[in-house]
């Protein structure tokens, strides 16, 4: 289905300028056939920015823009083409009508990243295929090679998935958040759709600014920020649908845990008055999704479900 | 201009796995508020692939795809909306009814990076903001803040430019070119157009798979790759186009030495009966701009002299 679009690009935002000295003078060949050069590796650079990449369409359906915003260890692709071909959720929203916005968040992808340990006080985590096969509750053992049976992962492709694994930090939360922030602020008014790692960074923005947010979706949200300091009942214009896969007890994992402090969290809001729905797959008949249900073989059943729950919350034009 | 769009997208090409044993156990705690985890360093990961995003168009307008190779220390980014925010080469070629694919080369933004020493055999080379602003002949004293007065370059932009700035190694150049190759063979025919160390491998793909390449443009080379075992007059079917900017003469900067060495390939090309333009953008009228000729604020008008060129050279459909 072809999508009228008024422009493409990207833009980033947050980051600063930062100085490092007193590091060797370095020798280097940057480019096959030229002559080696002197490389003084001390100086100025940017550091602390993310990266937002934008499809705007002629004719919006959308009340509001679409945020995409990533997991842990990944960047925006993980809304692009699946691992096995299929058009993704950023595709998928775009024939909706909406106006997505695909990120990628400090440290990762285009957003660049920084010296360490000058700049980044740690060291960068690299996922092996082992904890992604496990963690992402794809199968039970990476070694052996098995996997849940009724998996809708597209095991063919996990290799192809894997590309997509980018480097993370665990040193530079702040700066994630305050760029986040700030992305919002341009923004304006959005409806944010995050997953995993991303669905914290999404709730803290919320917190810190909810008159920029229509909506919050949650796919598998691996925390919940520090709740001290802010009223819960700010977010009672913010309707909010927490999403989860299969498998999250089955006791082979560990997001029983994230699921159950992200499940105290929704209580939390609840309680104040905020709309804040829960949605397991498997209850609404979805069987068989891992933590990457975004680019699994059912993507585009479970975009319509969270299509659905838009049009309800009247975020839709012409909509009830 | 509205641009109809049939499918917006990405892949990955290349690419292989590692493995990694004997590092340490280590501890981390991925995100805010969640409880910290042990994290096996050893295993498999995938390694060496490349980044590929792509818009295809209802009725593109153009024979062949429009490939968009960045250049060293950047990514696909530099292509799109430039840092002063005016839409970027990406966006101009759409509307000129081209399918564009823009990518990120190995280790560079959304195609990741690997664990070094121990998968790239060397260490990462930062850019500073000073590199940048004498390096590109955008001014002349990074301290002083001097610069080219002529200059094209959105000064005030010049922080938001450094954000693209992608940490880079000099030991990859194989794993480089090996993807770039795959990612030719994968497109079949088309046009590549690209920009500093992004040429070379430009020209390496070409060498080796000129049956792949209906046209070559070269903006400001920085080498030319090892010739031996080629034959030039293979390239008979593909016209050249090499673009440079202003002040590549003016004794102040190193690009002299590139271009010397670039427009030796051009002569033995035009010698092997290769159709092989050479464009000095100040000799076309067109006076002040640096190395990051595709974002300066005459980056449309240059983009169309690119255009006209390709019309020129019947690469457009309905063409003479």
């Amino acid at each position: 289905m072809a999508v009228v679009v008024k422009d493409i690009g990207s833009f980033y935002v947050g980051g600063r300028q930062v100085s490092l000295s007193g590091l060797p003078i370095e020798q280097a060949q940057l480019t096959k056939g030229s002559p080696p050069i002197t490389v003084d590796p001390n100086g100025d650079f940017m550091s602390g920015q993310m990266y937002v990449q934008y499809v705007r369409q002629e004719n919006p359906k959308a009340k509001y823009p679409l945020l995409l915003w990533h997991g842990g260890g990944l960047s925006g692709v993980c809304f692009e083409t699946t691992p096995d071909g299929r058009p993704g959720w950023q595709m998928f929203f775009l024939t909706q009508g909406h106006d997505v916005y695909v990120s990628d968040s400090v440290e990762r992808g285009r957003a660049s990243w920084s010296r360490f340990p000058q700049i980044y006080p740690g060291q960068p985590l690299f996922r092996t295929k082992k904890q992604a096969w496990e963690t992402f509750r794809i199968g039970y053992s990476y070694e052996e090679g098995t996997y849940r049976e009724a998996t809708q992962f597209p095991l063919d492709a996990f290799d192809e998935f894997m590309k997509q694994s980018i480097p993370r930090w665990a040193c530079n939360d702040e700066a994630t958040e305050a760029a986040y922030g700030q992305y919002l602020k341009k923004m304006g008014k959005s409806v944010i759709l995050a997953h995993s790692q991303g669905c914290g960074f999404a709730i803290k923005a919320a917190l810190e600014a909810p008159e920029n947010v229509a909506a919050l979706i949650l796919v598998e949200s691996s925390g919940v920020p520090d709740l001290e300091g802010y009223d819960l009942s700010s977010l009672k214009h913010i309707p909010h649908l927490f999403v989860w896969g299969d498998y999250v007890y089955d006791g082979k994992n560990w997001w029983n845990n994230f699921c159950t402090l992200v499940h105290e969290y929704r209580d939390k809001l609840a309680a104040a008055g905020v709309d804040a729905e829960w949605l397991v797959l498997p209850e609404a008949g979805l069987t068989g999704n891992s933590h990457m249900l975004i680019l699994e073989k059912n993507s585009d059943t479970i975009a319509a479900l969270l299509q659905q729950w838009m049009e309800k919350k009247n975020l839709m034009r012409g909509g009830a």
